[in-house]
């Protein structure tokens, strides 16, 4: 059996570290994103998006407006609205997303099909352009929202519209005759149709999901079909020279031994193929995510836990290449590499893939969101010279300054409602065990098998490397309690109480401990001192540098603390790091200082460009922030791998 | 006076390093292109060029074919054939040459106008998108060819051609009501303009030019009006969103500071400046010229005279941003910038300029040709891994193996042109004065102001920092000859025959000497030792690397030398290096050694990715070869800034 994340209703975050971004979905986003829906944003683009549903349900007139996957933006709000819901009661934001979900219903054909941009001014060409229409997609993200919704509220209505949704989905696509032999251009559906059956045991959205994995990739690619098609019509223009790479479609899945294509799609589709296989115990498609995870993190991701290496197509390219200022690496792709590995830490109980989990909440994810709340990054170097991001050019994807939310934006949302539910992250539970992934001050309280336990974490992580975990036990059921030991903790120790204890077992990253009491107080101590990691050296833009990492946060050089031209600054290897706490910096961050070099210009007169003469230093202090911060501050150069006096 | 290279009828190179490639022209481009512009290369695409000019002259039937510009395949061929035949008669070729002119001349209007694409698909269209049409661009290329025939052959049909469609220029362009105020998409016909005026002495030729240069980005901007003019058709759709700093014509030139936008457009247009600032004395457009050529050498040139750092349109972005593995750096930039410098140069008479001509000349240039005369490169970065170069991504613009002739082609005939006319780099004179700027060996017959002199140039350059001048100066002319000192060459001694002499003056990087008898041969020696060139710290791609060079040759290490991984190598300066001339390798080249270390893999376990432990680096011997041969031998990386142990 799987572990299963907790109900959102039964956990409190209170943490000094993850509340003040988690609060701001609640806070700042959901209202903001609301505004942005209804075209009330003054400095922002035209959404249209409520818009675009009035329309389709006849109450208004006018024309679609957006992208054909504009639906999606309210699908990802109501989600993280059921999410929020969940953990904070709020009639007012209840009643307005009811509001939506009736519009929704309201705009549902009679058929159960949802999509305003088909309705409005396509009816006749549903289901024509899989490849680029992303029907499904905005489907699968309508299903995962109304779950969501179902979840933080008990309502039924819009996991009902989905359900019937999800019918006519079943009707169109499949391996009978007459049915549609297809499969979504953008996967997601997959994952939404999922959902509805965990809620309600439908087991026709799981056979419907696992078709469009199995028949993925299979024979004759069917976007190349569709595009030989008369009448078909590009959405995209970059899709002319389609390389079915992009979507994982170039062969089947099973098949599939490297991360390929666009780095969302890919993502989702594995959490898609870790869902199936353990649902039908599919033991060729489990080895199949093994595969893609490991090549994925032990080649092709950025010690970010950023993916996507090309600024083309925001695609992974080949092993290794890891370029630091030109890459993509989406914030969105980061939180599909993080369902993935939940998914995979949930059927093989290995904290190993919540290392990365951990990795990419940490840093990737985080650094989306300005601390206020009110920009993004969709794209995530980790390097960064703001002179040379200029429109037109190789870096122009690039941008030194987070981006305010636009009228079409998949990151934003995307990482309000994984925000929202950090909780579905922190712990586990299966059977009397609960499983604690991340040290996050929390309250739980939680019906195991047995009984009801109630459990609280306390820590300063991640700048203190230590957690102590209290449980109350009154049923005194028997529980056992794994916590997750981080690859980078260094001799970890545990206490009941005071008292040193040993665990009855440590195994997969985590030390079992048996709760045989009514209360019991567990801490963790290990050591986190800020280290310096190196890249394989076949990582060829990391070779000759260094990154500085605490715990699972990695460190960056910003400009305001160090500085211009941070790519002159060398680190010296053999004096110690120095870390302390600075309260009133960034909210309150562990800053690192390092002792180095720093290349001097003064030798060079305006106009020289390249000659013979030793390079010169001088002694430098480097300050580094983590990277989850970056952009806070004055806009300015940015760098985390730093050359390395050798 | 500005100085002027000899007729390219007076100059007979039999060069160790350069004869072997500019034969090539004669025996293998030539003839190759002349097979493709009769689409009689099997594996290469359809050219057409040849029958596009077939079908406007009305001898064939059928559909235009190409590109807007296919034209030009043509005119730089013909251009070509004239720098050779002016060196190396060839009947046979002149005769083919002249029926193509037939055709040429068959293919024009009545009017005078050429361009197969307007004749023959869009005769109303004619000027009507300068932006995007490239007639002008078109018709300067066939200006450039039309006066390289007439210097080559003594023919003046083509000319005459050409005069004709530059009458037909004069009357449609100018500020006088009635005519169009425009200017050209791609700067080209200025300079075509400007040797027709050279010529034919007609100076409407010349005020045409200066009118193209003076508009240029003058008030609102000509493309942009032309953009939401009705009917406007978009050629090129990367035009979208065009930014008029694309083609220079952001501001009016002689308010350019910085070189901005198409690399290839920009130097043509300073070439078109420095001539018309020669022509008018005009100093603001010197001043320009200058003001452009500094920023661009000394702040947005790779150490190889290669400039674009972008791969997206192919553009200068910003000051010391010179990416080494995703750049652009056409061969046809550098082939521009060599004839922007050698016409500062023959304007200043000021050395300084022929040490950037050189760069260009004996590295981007010469590595944009294989050995084999066969490839070519388009794009010439520094750093080369061929795995990552992957179609559809951030690099795929860079290509690890020189491609075949396309069917639209810019580089391969640019290159073959400026091969076809090294002569005119080699030597220049005004008055009695002769200057010798680069050191290959050859003979010249040439008419000085009193008298004819013959004269003999014998070296190994650039293996040896040593070249021997013989002067015949039977008429007893007080010939002043002046010699390059490179800024490399160190401790450079002359002799006449054996006996040390020291120069009359040394001015602007040339030593100048009296000959005053009837025979004189003058050596100049200087030490070439290789060296290692640090970057200006502020090129933040090459901060704590080191580049090798001897003499104007770049070097780079390259993976069939130094096995693969070649970004883990790093370089012992504290080590001498040492060089030998290797007779079979590469046709006969030095090649250098370094001593360093490399970075080995064996502490890191498959699936590593990030890990605490410091690089573990073995002792390696480095083995470099010149860049403009890289590519050469099998594929695989290549790099030019190497790692330094600091």
């Amino acid at each position: 059996m799987k572990l299963k994340s907790l109900d959102l209703k039964n956990i409190k975050i209170s943490d000094e570290f993850w509340s003040r971004h988690v609060d701001l979905v609640r806070n700042v986003i959901i209202p903001y994103q609301w505004e942005i829906m209804n075209d009330r944003v003054a400095d922002a683009e035209s959404s249209h998006c409520l818009e675009n549903f009035k329309i389709a349900a006849g109450k208004n007139s006018g024309d679609f407006y957006g992208a054909v996957f504009q639906d999606t933006d309210i699908a990802k709000w109501l989600e993280a609205v059921g999410f929020s819901l969940a953990g904070n009661p709020d009639e007012k934001l209840e009643a307005t997303a009811d509001e939506v979900i009736d519009l929704i219903a309201d705009a549902q054909c009679e058929d159960g099909y949802i999509n305003t941009y088909f309705t409005i001014k396509e009816p006749d060409k549903r289901w024509s352009n899989l490849c680029e229409g992303h029907e499904l997609y905005t489907a699968g993200h309508l299903m995962e929202a109304a779950a969501a919704y179902y979840e933080g509220t008990g309502k039924r209505k819009f996991l009902d519209c989905m359900c019937k949704f999800a019918d006519l989905i079943c009707e169109t696509f499949g391996e009978e005759e007459g049915k549609i032999h297809g499969y979504p251009g953008h996967q997601e559906v997959e994952i939404g149709l999922i959902k509805l059956f965990r809620i309600t045991k439908e087991r026709r959205y799981l056979d419907m999901a696992k078709y469009f994995i199995d028949i993925r990739g299979v024979g004759e690619n069917y976007f190349l079909k569709e595009m030989k098609k008369d009448g078909h019509k590009r959405i995209f223009p970059e899709f002319a020279d389609y390389d079915t790479k992009y979507s994982q479609s170039h062969i089947p899945v099973r098949d599939q031994k490297t991360a390929e294509g666009h780095a969302v799609r890919a993502v989702y589709m594995y959490c898609a193929m870790a869902d199936l296989a353990y649902e039908y115990q599919d033991d060729s498609l489990m080895e199949a995510c093994e595969t893609l995870w490991n090549n994925m993190v032990s080649k092709r991701m950025y010690i970010t836990g950023g993916i996507g290496s090309s600024g083309i197509l925001e695609r992974f390219t080949t092993d290794y290449d890891l370029p630091n200022e030109y890459n993509y690496s989406e914030s969105c792709a980061s939180i599909g590499l993080a369902l993935f590995g939940l998914r995979m830490n949930q059927i093989t109980r290995d904290g190993k893939y919540m290392e990365e989990v951990e990795r990419a909440l940490y840093n990737t994810i985080l650094a989306g969101i300005a601390l206020d709340g009110r920009s993004f990054f969709y794209v995530n170097p980790l390097e960064v010279w703001p002179d040379a991001c200029m429109p037109r050019t190789s870096k122009e994807h690039v941008k030194p300054v987070r981006q305010k939310w636009f009228g079409v934006a998949c990151c934003p949302p995307n990482i309000a409602r994984t925000l929202a539910s950090l909780g579905q992250y922190i712990y586990s539970t299966q059977g009397d065990t609960v499983w604690v992934n991340l040290f996050v001050t929390s309250e739980v309280q939680q019906e195991l098998e047995s009984g009801c336990i109630q459990m609280k974490q306390e820590t300063r992580f991640p700048n203190e490397g230590k957690t102590t975990i209290h449980i109350e036990n009154q049923e005194n059921v028997k529980v056992s309690l794994a916590v997750r030991i981080p690859e980078y903790a260094k001799d970890p120790v545990f206490y009941s109480g005071s008292e040193k204890i040993i665990p009855d077992k440590t195994e997969k990253g985590y030390a079992f401990f048996t709760v045989d009491r009514k209360e019991m107080e567990l801490t963790m101590k290990f050591s986190m001192e800020p280290r310096l990691l190196h890249a394989n050296p076949l990582v060829k833009a990391d070779t000759g540098k260094v990154a500085v990492m605490k715990g699972p946060c990695v460190y960056c050089l910003e400009e305001t603390d160090n500085g211009n031209n941070l790519p002159g600054l060398f680190l010296d290897s053999g004096i110690a790091l120095k870390e302390h706490f600075e309260p009133d910096l960034l909210g309150g961050v562990t800053v690192i200082r390092a002792q180095g070099k720093r290349l001097v210009s003064d030798e060079w007169k305006e106009g020289e460009l390249y000659k013979e003469c030793a390079p010169k230093m001088e002694d430098a202090a480097l300050t580094f922030v983590p990277y989850a911060y970056w952009g806070n501050r004055i806009t300015g150069e940015m760098l985390v791998w730093v050359r390395e006096i050798l």
